[in-house]
């Protein structure tokens, strides 16, 4: 009951992504509910089989370290240096709310998610860098203006987001280009696929 | 990809229950992640074995028809009494953007969870039950109080949600008699347990 109740205040922090209707910005539990919506619509997209009784859970999770945490934007670079440790300290405190058997396999999950190599990890990845760019698109690239993201950055983020699901990054990459066209995104000429 | 962006209206679906800290009333998107999260959390107390490869899709989809029907508070008897009809109708529209495989999957889903009758229809609804009482039971009853729920209401309402989970239900009527005691709940001497 207490894991139950504090999960709650995952509710309350605000991500940078708006609803698909632009009015306002959606929270962590939304994003999730919405993560866990398309495991299962967009299973078949994935290159190999992936354990669905896994990457529910875990997109179910993913965030609430970031009740201790916070929401580190995504084209934050500051913030990204002290996320690991904020988050890690974060992970101890609430999945230690949980039984230990749930609690060790929450936090288990968690750093799957986090060390982003196995199938169901790098599933989980392209639903959680898609499902913001499918509401960036839809809400006319509002939150990439208003932080003047540049294509680079986008790049750089995903650049293992076609390991998860190939043909939904490629998709992805048609929505990018047409954002850039539109002036949402900046063109900087680096796809740093690289990095 | 119409199913994915429609299915963000349901973030705007707002619910009588405040979240645990009483300063907003949740919305639908929030309610299904939290009843997927327990779904993971509560299996063990569930009387007969559940499939959770059916549960969680079940209550991440089952209240996607109130993008079109509203929500219907549990306490509006005028509003039930339209309510199967407006969401049979919901159902057909939302359902119906997807491919026709998953969307026959997802209105079979829903349908079970509609009936009542499964183990994991069940187990869905004790979920769907239990999470706004333990949300009004952290937010001090606010909900209740707001609406002058009564005792028999309450009963009605969970008549069968000692199937889902015996254990459960044992607790929420501890917190029940405790929100009598306190004023938020009215106590009109009626369990209707025999509805």
């Amino acid at each position: 009951m207490k894991f139950i109740l504090e999960a709650d205040k995952v509710k309350n922090i605000i991500r940078q992504t708006y609803l698909a209707d632009g009015k306002r910005r959606e929270n962590d539990a939304e994003h999730s509910w919405h993560l866990a919506l398309m495991a299962v619509l967009l299973k078949e997209y994935a290159p190999e089989e992936v354990d669905l009784s896994k990457v529910i859970p875990m997109v179910l999770i993913h965030d609430l370290v970031e009740i201790d945490a916070g929401d580190t934007y995504a084209y934050d670079e500051a913030g990204a240096a002290t996320k690991a440790e904020r988050e890690t300290k974060a992970a101890d405190r609430i999945f230690g709310l949980l039984p230990s058997d749930q609690g060790k396999w929450f936090r288990e999950l968690w750093e799957e998610f986090e060390a982003y190599q196995t199938p169901e990890a790098k599933y989980a990845h392209m639903l959680d860098n898609s499902q913001p760019l499918f509401l960036n698109d839809a809400s006319e690239g509002k939150s990439w203006a208003e932080h003047q993201v540049k294509k680079s950055q986008i790049y750089k983020r995903n650049a293992k987001t076609g390991e998860g699901a190939p043909a939904i990054w490629e998709y992805m990459q048609t929505l990018i280009q047409k954002h850039i066209d539109e002036g949402h995104i900046i063109d900087d000429g680096k796809e740093e696929k690289e990095f």
